[in-house]
């Protein structure tokens, strides 16, 4: 399941790559950074080095190959884009459950945990509008993205008391998913906070 | 003071986010990174993980209603600017002796450290400017800002072999708070530096 | 030879910030982050704190010393481009093997090390990019940059069965810096990968 998501990640930024007429190098590294981007920062800020994609090659090679494979078939890939929208949610999910669990395993407050999970979820993505010249998405949408994880994220930690392990993870990765399709599918937006 | 500081590095982001027409959860991140840039930098430098700010919920709640405040009374807080400016520089000169103050007690060399004082003072900003697609002020506006740092760090670490640690700490943040202030009002400007 | 490459390198970060008319201290500034940014990154993924560049003073002051003298004699240095594409391409090819040296000591594995040694000669370039609101030059250009490190690097980590860690070194840096410099006089480039 993490691969998925993984893999997904790397589709997304391999994508947004394309769009901007990167070179093949470029395009494979804005996959990698979106992919391992939530993951390596966490890593960072809790002190877990070398950082997890580091440890071994099989993370690499899959998104070597998921970006390759975008590159080769994006023609194709883009009658997809449902698919990939589920992926990148699933993703979603995954990652931020993911985070918040490596947070609770270093004893740290489950409300910072909730910020953990959220920044593995959402900063992958974050960098790769960064390195592309953008301002964040994340930031500028209204999309209901990183308010999925922390409404789902913070049901986990509550969840955790009366559910086992795997119920409450379930619970949460579900729930992430379905604010997130519920969103995009009912155009819910953030309320516009306006400068003078 | 410390709370000070951060609150007023958390207004200023926040006030930032706005100009920008950012979403709700964009404007509180915003303002977090903004309050906590500087100090999450010094600490992943020098290895101090979990960094500050994680360690409980203190620092993140306060960032958070700081944000939540600048947004329901931006109207009102926009005839404060006086004020504002007087908390982010008193921010400035407490962030920048405590960062000299981590560095020297894990016995780095005074140079270092008041490097590291000037990037916990002025990086939250950094920060803020780079997510939001600004080059960064701090480079641009020719203001004596980090140069206010790097003085006040630089005259702390010589007063701390004739003076005791309290008076060269008065001293140094008075001295920053004091070359900041002067340099607005007097609209003091580093020198040009032409390209060809 | 080290010190020749970090000089190159704060020596192109003060030449792209001179060209952006930032101020003294950000011409200094990017100069630094040019120069110490690859390792800076390296040291973190890794672990390895507090970051290499503050351990003593060396590295800053040879950093400050390059960008005063870079701001003194722009109009002289400018007709000496040949020379500094070749300290910067020097830099490259020693950077990228300290990287892939410091990761081979803790034990990762050598493909991860290659990715290690290319962000430590390629990365401090790519914070340049991003300070000054560029999209990174090294994934848009479609020149041979990181392609010559990972190359570079490969070999190296292959000749290190073969050979003694001496000549390895020598043949490695001799490559990328081959690499590049034909790259360059015969102006190839990396296919574009288009969008739709």
């Amino acid at each position: 399941m993490e691969i998925l998501g993984t893999i997904a990640f790397a589709v997304s930024g391999a994508f947004s790559a394309m769009e901007k007429k990167l070179d093949l190098f470029g395009v494979l590294i804005i996959g990698f950074v979106t992919a391992i981007g939530g993951g390596t920062i966490r890593d960072v800020l809790i002190g877990n080095t070398p950082v997890t994609w580091m440890r071994d090659m099989t993370t690499p090679l899959i998104i070597l190959g998921s970006g390759l494979l975008t590159i080769l078939f994006k023609g194709y890939l883009e009658k997809l884009k449902i698919t990939f929208f589920l992926f990148d949610t699933l993703g979603l999910g995954l990652f931020t459950i993911i985070g918040i669990q490596k947070g609770l395993s270093i004893g740290l407050n489950p409300g910072i945990c909730v910020a953990l999970g959220t920044i593995t979820g959402c900063f992958g993505g974050v960098l790769r509008d960064m390195l592309l010249n953008h301002i964040p998405v994340l930031f500028r949408s209204r999309e209901i993205y990183a308010t999925a994880c922390i409404i789902g994220g913070t049901i986990y930690c509550f969840g955790l008391m009366v559910l086992p392990q795997q119920a409450a993870q379930v619970l949460a990765i579900g729930l992430i998913c379905g604010i997130r399709i519920l969103a995009v599918r009912l155009n819910w937006q953030l309320p516009a906070v306006k400068g003078k």
